[in-house]
């Protein structure tokens, strides 16, 4: 098997090393994965304006975001459980980011504490995904917990009230091992499975929607955070709620729609992400996810807009291919065909980048 | 083989199952296929507006047509034969529909008399469909027996005056067997089978055109049935000839393609959908049938203008399987995703279905 | 092997049947084939429009056509040398013809003299096609002959100045057997093939092209052939072109791309039409070929403004299939297929045919 | 295996010849090759005009550029080291060039010396290509010893101041043998290669892009070439590029992408070149290239607006299958296909070529 040259490579290689269904676990999309392809068709579709001769020196691909200097626009997407497909798990992760200078969106289901990773000898950048819990009180609990542990933003995800239709997963007959667990939400009042058990009872009569989170929730949250907490809200895809996120406050946008895992049929984050801009208009950062596996996409995601990217499968693909290492070649294999691509649309810097580098 | 997860599991375990011919007289469509394939990709291609954090306590799927209530707005399609794929035949589809609320409009081709079904312990909810008859008193006296017998709407279907080019049923050598009959047209003057036999006499020079039904017998059938029958028509893909059922005074329409099996390259019913329903603008119900495979169909046809969906090959898909527990799976299957397709665009109810659901 | 149903189990069993060099010869299109794909896909992709419930008693086929009642709009194209497909070469084609009451326009290089055909004890309608020949006067008296043995119409093609590229065929290594002969060229001074032989001396520097026919050579025959005699020009493919056709006096034309075996990346002939019956505005009559597989293929090209089709390779494959029985057989199906499109679009005469059935 | 009877023909050939990894470089695209893959899709998609009955006699190929007359619009491009496909290399392309009257662009990366093939008894038409050295004197010396040596116009390449992302080759695991050498780069200070090392460094923090080449160099090479001495910009996609190439003062544009294996997702050079076209507004010559496999493509590339093309894997692939004669033999084929095209769209001379040839 040949050193893998790009994204696409360690997907290859993951699957031929993963049990099958770990493999449909991490890489399916909802029912019948429209929108996980579209995800992955979308950023290719799109054609780049190639520029000759302008000047170079001095080029670099640093940017700020929640007051802070990143190297680079990429991030490690919140993914469950790393501990599936590499045994070193959210460990190895973090190792691999702190040692790209790469921020790590740690899952709500992380199969490792906060803690330890910020307790490595060379910590990451950490950001924290939350759920809505059934009670407030309890997300307000892993907030607080991720704050006190050095997260330096907080993820609320909100595109996923009820599992989606994962029909690929249930086909592999994938079931999480008893050794890995959510150690964040050991403890907490487990909220139901929101999902309609396939040929069970229906899940509207069930009332398991009573509790799902509402726009109230994050006006809860963001007014009991500690002042200047950054709240990004993952999961928005249409204008309408980006303006009310706005309205709540929230300090950042994820377009995501939770790589095509959740309702089939959504359109592609690619798709998505422009009118989504126009209504933020810049008020406050946007980052995507979905489908990212070039650095020509992520040239072609700040061009639509938004501010950086985040990479889910991908990561785990190299978690599983060579752990730690093997992360932290995929990020700077992405970073590099970034600058490649800003090198031949003519931008020095991100600030460069606008959709004058489309077609 | 793994259980059933969504429709299309249903679909591939049916054609393992059942007698190839029995599978191309169930399964194929008109000529080369085209209309029945459009069919299954049309409503795939839309796509969906996801909604977040909206409110979904007391969320439900109830609907009201012909003035009764309804747990969902799913139906049996009337289809021949159903005997052919299970042993139980048009019983097996009833006791389905009656565990799961879901009407079932009876084939004029039904194996079973509609009386048996009305006599079951629990029956279902039923619809008769109708063929207009070469006289067309022998039309009135089916409607008055399915009356009689407790069905609750009449559906004439309309979109089949001569047979389509069947050319997969033909390769396939189907016939049917003769201890499988269409019962309710016994002792009726059976009509000529209105098409052209390949090398043949051409179908128009035959004259068995010059009975088949029009307007007019639509305008004598209505007067002659009792006030307050609701009178569907099947088959309408065209808004002039739903403003003509408008005039006609029906009480709701069917829009149907005949699932591809009549006139190939007809448009989708997905894509015919919406003008129909700009031209009835409301004033009668409406349903679909055609392609429906999945619960974001059925959002999807909803968000066209219907107000429910027929599900045709995908029941006898399921009974080929597994009979009438097999088909009542499926319709809460289809039901289930419905559910989570509504509240991951934000809809408490169907009310709150409309265009505003399409991206 | 099934007995065939329709145009494409035709040509599937002639495809069988047929020594590999002839089938590339036959079937084959100009280089890569693009035009030749465009001509069979162009028709199904337009969708028919369905009307319910419309008179229908009285159907018929029927036309005129150069003064003459046909009962059908189907005709047989001219294509070359029948003999290599079937032994009885184009009497097989004649009876067939003469027996299902279709026209054949019988080919320049037909390997049977027009007046054996017309010496049959049931002749076919006849129409002859014409190459302009280096010598207009042999032209003329290729005219003339056809006259006197009793065609109809002349059908002058001029969509082939030069060969087109065709590899397929080059590669089968077809070449015609001696015993086939093009009996109508015989005695007359040969035209050079125009065309450049691969790897040898260019077209234009031979000087071939100083002889190929232009508009004046089609005024030059309109005048020299009797009053009334029908002349038609086949391969007009733009709408400049049937202008100058009316311009020049011709009494039909015929809408084709030489089945796309000329020029490849022309468009395919139901593209072109449109713009054709625009310019030609009922004028004069139009034909179409290329691509015509299906009923619906035939309703479409009068929908579009044609008065009727052609068969090409169609006709052939079901003469390599079974001889006359089997074209005659062919010609019934699509005329029955035609019947049914009629009826399932409510058009009870070909003069319902218009631009109203298409979708 | 039979003879090329077209370009395809003579891939395919080599393909089977050619050690794997040679066939990978020469053949594949840059990342994923979508621009690759647009570069042979886009051509044929145009689709062509055809016109009948117009006069073709005295027709012809010739065009003038650079102030001379050339016997047809085709060009042979630069690639790098013809050693590797045959061992006669570039002289074996210098010959058939000189045989087809066909300018030859020398690559600056040739592994045959300039003056070697002007040296030939029968020399052909040679261009020289530029890549903008480390030290500007550099260039400006590659360019003199060029035009010393006969070279009859200077194409300076601008598309590729950092290699693309050369997965397939990366892959293939190509590298060059020790025994061709870039000869006309000997004794030059040798420019790093500007490209991020898969997992390396980046490519940004390196400074190698401190050196890349801007509008500023072509100016300052303007001016200090000899007066009359035509320079040519390739690799220009943009029309804004154009416009600055326009404002430089150059002779004219080779419109490219270089192959679609430097920055993968770029328009093809066929959607790119009619905005180029209108930027220029014939005030200079263009040149195109990029999946030019056809006469068809050829037409339609001078109906866009280029004066002519350019081949480049083609004619490595010619040169692979039989040297000399068979390159030769390529060119003529394309000739003679470019002739057929003009005869059957009406074009008696290149200057009948435009827009209107055009479907």
């Amino acid at each position: 098997m040949t050193a893998p040259l790009c994204a696409q490579d360690y997907a290859e290689q993951a699957r031929a090393r993963l049990d099958p269904s770990i493999w449909a676990w991490l890489d399916s999309g909802g029912a019948d994965e429209h929108t996980a392809h579209a995800n992955l068709g979308a950023w290719p579709a799109l054609r780049l304006r190639s520029r000759a001769l302008r000047p170079l020196a001095g080029a670099h691909t640093r940017l700020t975001l929640n007051g802070r200097t990143l190297a680079h626009p990429i991030l490690i997407a919140p993914t469950a459980w790393h501990g599936l497909v590499h045994p070193d798990g959210e460990t190895a992760t973090a190792l691999a980011a702190a040692a790209t200078g790469t921020p790590y969106v740690l899952s709500a289901q992380s199969g490792t504490a906060i803690e330890t990773l910020a307790a490595l000898p060379e910590p990451p950048h950490l950001w924290f995904q939350l759920y809505a819990q059934t009670r407030r009180e309890d997300t307000l609990a892993l907030a607080s917990r991720a704050l006190r542990a050095g997260a330096r933003a907080l993820v609320l995800t909100v595109d996923a009230p009820v599992n989606g239709v994962r029909n690929a997963e249930q086909r592999s007959g994938f079931s999480k091992p008893d050794t890995i667990r959510s150690v964040h939400l050991d403890g907490l009042s487990p909220p139901a499975a929101r999902t309609a058990p396939p040929g069970g009872s229906p899940l509207f009569d069930s009332g398991l929607l009573d509790t799902a989170p509402t726009w109230d929730d994050v006006a809860w949250l963001r007014h009991r955070l500690p002042a200047g907490t950054p709240l990004w809200l993952k999961g928005i895809l249409d204008p309408e709620d980006a303006r009310l996120a706005l309205a709540h406050g929230v300090d950042g946008l994820i377009v995501s729609n939770h790589g095509g895992r959740c309702l089939d049929t959504l359109p592609s984050t690619c798709e998505a992400l422009p009118a989504i801009a126009q209504a933020v208009a810049g008020r406050i950062p946007m980052l995507v996810d979905g489908g990212i596996r070039r650095g020509t996409d992520i040239l072609k995601a700040l061009a639509l807009g938004a501010q950086g990217v985040l990479i889910g499968r991908p990561a785990l693909h190299a978690l599983a291919v060579g752990g730690a290492p093997a992360l932290a070649h995929l990020v700077q294999i992405l970073r590099g065909e970034l600058e490649v691509a800003m090198a031949l649309t003519g931008c020095r810097t991100l600030a460069d980048v606008d959709a004058g580098v489309l077609y």
